[in-house]
């Protein structure tokens, strides 16, 4: 289908100029003031044109625990997390739909999930996400989360050597199911990716990472990881082998220009300088860094340094919300008392690009989606400039970054395809994921799990607490 | 009016009870399970029902430069905000309204606006200013922001000695203003109160301190200040006291069980003890304290050293929003990147009680509002569980304070007295505010003024850039 908007204020290097912009059969066509009309018009009239944001990093399924989990670092918050995560594909479905509401909602048009799988329906899980994301048509990035060395192993040792138990699924068996969902769900020109997703070094052998590595090499697939998140982890790092996380990573080969790392947060300059060499992409998770105590991670240094950023709501029960201006507007600020020169600091347009282009540049898309150019496709989002959050008129995209909108999205597009008009999401039923979201759950008190109990002690003691 | 609200989730120590609320002639009643009811019947069902929040520190006008003024730290952004603050009282009044229904639609119920005068109006800014809170229903505590020194002075001088110019009023006309605005609209049984508020020791003299204290004691008047926000204002308080702006304030007798400071981000311990020796009030701004680079407020010290602390919104244009719920979140998950030890770490709740009864125990009124409890007054916030950004259902507070909610707030009252109604303001015409606003504004770019220019090689000097 074709279209064209008319008078959107799009943003140009001095300002903003009002333009049209022509899509035809999904990709921009002509950016121009009084272009003809082709197709459907749009009307852009006080409205704020952007590229589609990507929500880089997050966990669909986290939804379900949002707002529960009391405030605890990473290593006991998983432990919480895992305690009562009973899901269903059923649940999984309506997680992800919930997901790409809150996505497309606060402007992003792409998502990359790191997707937890059921285990013995690894593939279902798979599947039933593909199902959600096509669905609601979101871009999709689905990072299935995998693993092959057991809980208790994340967490470093200390001085005395800990044993776990081995993991219920072998590594040969893990990269099978990850090469079957490849050959069954990736593609590329319809939306659907499929990444290689060790979850980290804390939890995979060298034999899981050099397999992903392997696939990701055979499929041409973008690869995706945590990394160093949290200060237990650079240790971890050093005692399993005696150097950085990020030194590690390279030595192996992992790190390229389509590998994606989220939160980044304990990194040496040394390690910055490797990332930067690499073209390596850091996914910054502002709200679950603080929300986790994980630290603040050095944007700024990675800016200085060239490296790629781009932004992520990290899952739901870790933010807890999944609104990526919110993770834009914190991940831009935070970083201002990490720098006494503010020349340095991010601006509200650079915020834009990071979220936008930076997160296309992750992905190894940058060629076709990530800014307002001709040729590329229609990941497009229009802003409601006369929305009350937005009023009174002033800098669009600075209120839009360093403010607090909401219901601003009037229209978005993935691939030229409208998802949302006049505010709302049309290619589901908002109202009915509304009131399943509410019959499958109960109201809750925030508590302390079993498995936080089980590990606190240790992680107390090798933390220095 | 009488009403009482059925079947409200409301908190109680282990969890939620389900229970009903009779408020009769603007207090609370009773509060019990199948309570009579008295009045109009409020359905309570699926509702979270919590006393209403203080924004504890803003500054209405800045609604107007919101999104507009570029990343700059405080003292060259208040050069950039100066230059472009040409506001008559038409302006006042709509800002104040906007304030209010921004703070309102996210869980307030009372605003302290540090409110900027217009020169040669100062009476006839605080008259519109009353006016417009009066009008929309907010429990106000208006702080008319004085100084008498003039702008220049706020910044530390450094090795070379500055002279500046005198500011155009004189201290004593100013008090003077202060004490005619308290005869006129200081009326705290009608919700509107004014306070006693120069703006910090970086631009005000003994002589106004005193006159303040003086007048405070007189009419049994609050104080508001901004203290210790940058790192520039600690080394100008060493310059012109030779010790620390806390040690001063103490000294001079302005600290008190009804004085609030907003900002205190560089104190040292022996300043934290002064604070809460003198039982002080610190309200917290998270998101200015970011946007300015001004620091991390050591609100896990002021905690521990039992120090009342309560969050603020801050200026709209230092933020850019009057979001409450976004700054409760940030003030809260914020500290936890300080403080390893997680045990310290602010819960959901806690961040509720500091929200609520916080505020009012800066404003010296946690004797009428704050909580709760039968015989306070209501101002109450029933928020809709069932909304898309408040499910699925976890725990309410959990996921009301680190989530990030938007149009949940479904009743509200203050005083007893309904100003927001099925999820509407319905005290004031919103959609002609709206109009008003758009009007009165234009789209423009960010950039540094000529303000900044002037100052900026002096500001990069001094603090070593």
């Amino acid at each position: 289908m074709n279209w064209t908007i008319k008078k959107a204020l799009i943003p140009v290097t001095n300002g903003y100029a009002t333009l049209d912009v022509q899509v035809v059969d999904g990709m921009i066509a002509a950016i121009a003031p009084n272009l003809e009309v082709i197709g459907t018009e749009v009307d852009g009239e006080n409205k704020l044109l952007l590229p589609g944001f990507i929500n880089a990093h997050t966990h669909s399924s986290e939804h379900w625990q949002r707002g529960v989990i009391p405030p605890l670092p990473l290593e006991l918050w998983l432990a919480n997390l895992y305690d009562f995560t009973p899901l269903d594909t059923e649940q999984v479905y309506l997680s992800a739909l919930g997901t790409a509401v809150e996505t497309l909602l606060s402007g992003g048009t792409s998502v990359v999930d790191h997707l937890v799988l059921i285990p013995g329906q690894e593939l279902e899980t798979i599947a039933i996400t593909v199902r959600a994301y096509r669905e609601i048509g979101i871009r999709a990035f689905i990072a299935p989360l995998i693993q092959d060395e057991s809980f208790s192993a994340g967490i470093p040792s200390g001085e005395v050597e800990q044993i776990h138990d081995p993991y219920f699924r072998s590594t040969s068996e893990t990269l099978a199911i990850i090469e079957e969902a490849v050959i069954k769900f990736h593609r590329p020109d319809e939306g659907i990716n499929i990444l290689v997703a060790p979850t980290g070094i804390q939890l995979c052998t060298d034999g899981l990472f050099t397999g992903c590595i392997e696939l990701s090499n055979r499929y041409d697939l973008c690869r995706h990881s945590h990394l160093l998140e949290t200060k237990a982890q650079e240790k971890l790092a050093q005692e399993k082998y005696g150097c950085s996380g990020v030194e590690y990573l390279n030595r192996i080969g992992y790190l390229s220009d389509r590998t994606s790392l989220a939160h980044c947060v304990w990194l040496t300059d040394a390690d910055i300088n490797i990332l930067a060499e690499t073209q390596s992409t850091v996914v910054h998770n502002p709200l679950s860094n603080l929300r986790l105590g994980s630290g603040i991670a050095p944007i700024l240094k990675y800016r200085q340094a060239g490296v790629n950023v781009s932004f992520g709501c990290d899952g739901a029960s870790s933010n807890d919300s999944q609104d990526l201006l919110e993770a834009i507007k914190i991940g831009s600020i935070l970083h201002n008392v990490t720098e006494l020169d503010y020349q340095y600091w991010i601006t509200p347009r650079e915020a834009v690009e990071m979220a936008s282009l930076g997160g296309a540049k992750g992905l190894k898309i940058d060629d076709k989606i990530g800014s307002l150019s001709v040729g590329k496709q229609a990941d497009l989002v229009l802003y409601d400039l006369t929305h009350l959050s937005l009023l009174p008129r002033t800098d669009p995209i600075g209120l839009l970054v360093l403010g607090r909108p909401h219901n601003v999205v009037s229209s978005a597009w993935v691939n030229g395809k409208q998802v949302i008009a006049n505010g709302e999401i049309i290619s589901i039923n908002v109202a009915e994921l509304r009131q399943e979201l509410f019959n499958r759950s109960q109201w809750k008190t925030q508590q302390k799990s079993a498995g936080v109990m089980q590990i606190e002690s240790r992680y107390r003691q090798v933390m220095g607490l």
